[in-house]
């Protein structure tokens, strides 16, 4: 179903990190489902996580670790989210922690917890104690296709990203890999994502880079407007490549910064491609806004409401739901009257009413497409926002139907 | 599929009011699409509207009108909702009025103009008008029922409900009809709604308990959260009752407001149980919160999470779904470990956790039922809000995949 993905792109390795993966049996037997990702020693971390006031326990625990010291490596298992697993669940992630800490020689709080999956179920524990030692065995900086693979839940495909750019005789490269397929409203949404670069940089920085990157790509895509209580995104530098970036100033900082939040949209523009049962990739982008969080907020109205989803799924060039969705994103004193509306290069709406020149098979045309942009004109500042989103199917209410039995 | 509607309830004529009712062709041919309500001299009437930015033409021309006089009369049309017409639907809207004061011998600025159906397309004046001598025709005190019928659009049944209280010697009517069964999250919804008594109220204190009912009843229901264009309700003392309520502060007031709030409510939960595609009639209960405010936010945050809603649809006690949106709902300093949820009268999450005796087989027995109570405690406050919903269903997507085609 996946809406213009073709495949993973190349991933180029990245010095100072390797990946290992096993099939643990935690909620369908032979699935590999149980990734270890180890860090050479000297890298600094960075992890954005969900705001979802129901953390799940790896996110408790992962701040809680991340709070301690310095992380050197993680456990990622699918199929099971340990949320709403009370004080239960918080051992279960320690044990896993502590199982992989003796494993690979490192303190348990040098590791960090991530899980996805069904909520409110116990973690399986020992079948994910049972898997580490086939991960850790097969640790390989060539790992991260497999990766990609191994967190997957309801994604249809994996997803990676890559960049490589030089500074002067150093090749910087920038990989990640994201999963994520619905329950998607990062702030973080039910994603995971993991992204790694060879340079070095401070941690204090690197949190800024990531910051700056989510705020662009990961925070703004909705598949359903539901934010998980397990997002989280981590950005590796492992300093193998002696090149140390060390400040917000220098024009390296803005080149790998620009690298990571290109990597970062690729991720987050696949999670909404492979949305659960999209059949259309839409691009939402607001202009003449006065503040970029009021273009934002039209956005994500348009690409939360139903009436327009459903639109999107059936080709309707149904513009008057555009329309009442912008109308009802709370815009104090908006003047309808210098909204236009385009649906990519037709305008439909100009000035608050249909376009006089607009005709319904200019709209249809657009609408046939699988990409479509959707921009509208509110005509009362100078910002603007861009959010990515997808249709509402049958596949989506089929899929989240059943996904439990 | 409307769940647990079975047909109109008895209608009370409210004397000074008159229904009557016509095909004018405006969608389909041969459908009753036309209804004329008439209020004898005398009548009050407060009315509240959609707080959509893009107000419909008939919204902008009803406040006009509104602000001249009291109506003597209402136009109202379904399959088109003159709406994103710009300046034209504004003369279309005026024209029928002007139409119907010549019929009625009434002025233009007496009638108010009602629409509801397909957004962006131009009313079809002639139509309208050439319907509207068959309806004045057959006005009658008895064409609540047939006007119920006459205000359809995806609706599969009408929806009325009715009153009756004794003040002293004084028989107390309250009547009322309402359409909508998408694009509903009122204030106002894809909604219309017309309410009357046979009491004197003034217009002021009629507005006031017409605020009050409609706050604890349309304003309470959302089947997508798509607030429409043309949303409106009003309420119309006739006074042919010689009874006057004049103060607030009256016995019969209250009396009245509680009338008027269950006859919305009957009208508001029809709207949902005839939601389009809805097999689940929910009612959400929160209670223990710090304000009303908060609690209709938690509220509203579960009944537009697609998640929650087609778990709901697959009868599946997921309950990490409902845990999940109360905590993106935004309340600051969640404690999220004295949250407790229950389904009907099972208590499922208990402290923010799974509940230890919480057995899967009774949330299932919960869920196979078709009216279903989720009740909701925050744990820090002394104040609740309840809304109803309903679930997401294939059926939705395809009636809304399918409006215009």
């Amino acid at each position: 179903m996946a809406v213009g993905l073709t495949g993973l792109p190349p991933l180029h390795p990245v010095q100072g990190v390797s990946l290992g993966i096993a099939a643990a049996g935690i909620k369908k037997p032979g699935r590999r489902d149980l990734v270890v990702m180890w860090l050479d020693p000297g890298a600094t971390c960075a992890t954005v996580f969900t705001r979802n006031a129901f953390c799940a326990a790896p996110v408790l625990v992962a701040k809680r670790h991340l709070a301690e010291t310095s992380p050197r490596c993680f456990v990622i298992n699918t199929g099971n989210a340990n949320a709403g697993t009370g004080e239960a669940g918080i051992a279960d992630a320690e044990a896993c922690c502590r199982a992989l800490a003796e494993l690979t020689g490192c303190m348990p709080e040098e590791v960090l917890p991530f899980s996805t999956g069904v909520i409110g179920e116990p973690l399986p524990v020992d079948k994910i104690i049972s898997g580490l030692p086939l991960a850790v065995a097969g640790l390989s900086p060539l790992g991260w296709a497999e990766a990609a693979q191994g967190i997957m839940t309801t994604d249809t495909a994996p997803k990676g990203a890559s960049r490589q750019f030089a500074v002067g005789s150093h090749l910087v490269t920038v990989t990640g890999i994201a999963k994520g397929a619905g329950m998607i409203r990062p702030d973080m949404a039910t994603m995971l994502a993991f992204v790694a670069t060879n340079v070095a940089v401070p941690r204090e920085l690197l949190q800024q880079c990531l910051q700056y990157a989510v705020d662009r790509s990961f925070n703004r895509i909705t598949v359903d407007g539901d934010t998980s209580t397990n997002d989280a995104c981590s950005l590796i530098a492992t300093g193998r490549q002696p090149l140390l970036i060390a400040s917000a100033d220098a024009e390296d900082y803005a080149a790998l910064r620009d690298a990571v939040t290109d990597v970062c949209i690729e991720l987050a523009q696949a999670i909404v491609r492979d949305a659960e049962g999209a059949t259309k990739f839409i691009t939402l982008e607001i202009s003449q806004g006065r503040t970029e969080q009021e273009c934002a907020q039209v956005a994500y109205t348009i690409a939360h409401s139903p009436l327009v989803k459903t639109a999107l799924f059936a080709s309707d060039p149904n513009w008057g739901r555009i329309l009442a969705a912008v109308g009802r994103a709370g815009l104090h004193d908006l003047d309808v009257s210098r909204v236009n509306i385009y649906l990519d290069e037709v305008c439909v709406v100009h000035g608050g009413a249909r376009a006089s020149e607009y005709r319904e098979e200019q709209g249809q045309a657009v609408m046939n497409r699988a990409e479509i942009m959707v921009r509208i004109e509110l005509g009362r500042g100078e910002v603007g926002a861009k959010v990515w989103t997808c249709d509402l199917s049958h596949e989506y209410v089929h899929i989240n139907a059943e996904y439990r039995t």
